[in-house]
């Protein structure tokens, strides 16, 4: 896919300062590409629901992150994107050292962006299992609201 | 709706102990009854996206916290529930002192119970704004996994 | 909730000749106001699937019918809407006489209008059960595509 | 996949004389593996909505048939499967010949199935467009209900 915004690597790592609960929960993103971005987080107790599995809100957050980013690659310099819709279908418990979101656009468009992510457990040998599937509907804003 | 666990309250209370992602976030709950749950976040800056909106990611976790106990306190006490599917519509920005989260059972099922939940926004003034809807398939597990 | 075009029923109506799949399973909408719209549709035979139960593609149609024709019912008069996001929560199965769509728009946008539905079986008794629930995402568009 | 009920495309086939909506709208399978399925259906007047575009509605369908039947290829031969949730993504409108489903079980389970399919269009050239993207929740029920 082509930016619209050649320096759209550039603005994203400036937004990233203030994705202030995305540093609360440890993630980060290692990847920005035209309409695909990947990130990790390095599993804690602090991200643990009662069964010891990782929350369907961490993995919600990474899934809603690396897909608003995958969109957000793609829009103009003026403009941003914002989630109108988010679905997760859980697959498999969250076990294992570190989680990888991995965002796509599947149809870019002008006002909407439609997309999908993996996120994946992987665990001490290094070996990943994909535990949940997310897809969103990120629709494109003004910038700087 | 009638409790399969007299003690359904007590059971949830236990649980609470080990919801390490949200105590991490700041939420608690602040009303526990059969089906019906609701509890509450005070915002501050590390809940925050680029935009100094309440982050989806934390939307998404109260609105899966709030559902995921509505349908826990439905269940024998030897049962516990996981989310499969979890949707959330982003209708409105997250701005405001507090989060509340209303989760329901809308059909409740040996198997399955389908929930939804508001998130809303209260501000200085104390009025609140519909920040969100939640849609939620809860499966019931055996409690120990 | 004031509508931009004081015509919007008969402008509705009138697209309702052009809805071919619409006939084709037999519904038809009943009642139409601003952001509130209701529709039923007469159970047979060529409505069922292999248990005897209504298909969940009926049901799905229905809802997507009942909300999106809410949702048009709130926009200019040169623009119309498209279905950017469907779901649907099957909760129970599908039996009875007559199966009765209900559409709200429960947030309505320039760009987006957030759509919930109820679609309910009325039994011969005329007494109703909710079957499904649905969620969509309609998308204002210019009305000519 | 491993079927578990080696008969799967003998039970399904049987099954397909009774989905009467299926028949109704025009829709056959093509192609039954374990895990996979295909079908498809000539696009005529009839399917359409107010625009000339394939109604939502019958790509709901679509994706429920062929969703449906990836998880139905996975059960034991007394056992069947119904939609507990579903969800499709309209990416592009239905225009053309004739319309492909192809569903797919992501994970299966001995409760639940989740899919995911692909819905294009074939025009008068054979070329294929991705028109929607389809996800969903099957519930493993006991077959005769």
């Amino acid at each position: 896919m082509t930016p619209k915004n050649p320096d759209y690597e550039k603005t994203i790592r400036k937004k990233l300062e203030k994705q202030f609960f995305m540093h609360h929960i440890g993630f980060d993103l290692t990847k920005i590409t035209p309409g695909y971005v990947e990130g990790e987080l390095f599993l804690e107790e602090k991200h643990q629901q009662q069964f010891s599995y990782t929350h369907g809100g961490v993995i919600a957050t990474v899934a809603d992150l690396v897909m608003g980013f995958a969109a957000y690659s793609l829009v103009e310099s003026h403009q941003g994107t914002v989630t109108s819709d988010l679905k997760i279908a859980y697959l498999r418990p969250g076990i294992g050292d570190k989680i990888i979101g991995r965002g796509s656009v599947i149809k870019s468009g002008n006002l909407l962006h439609f997309c999908e992510a993996d996120v994946v457990c992987i665990n001490s040998n290094g070996e990943e299992t994909l535990i949940a599937r997310g897809y969103a509907t990120m629709c494109v804003v003004k910038a700087h609201i």
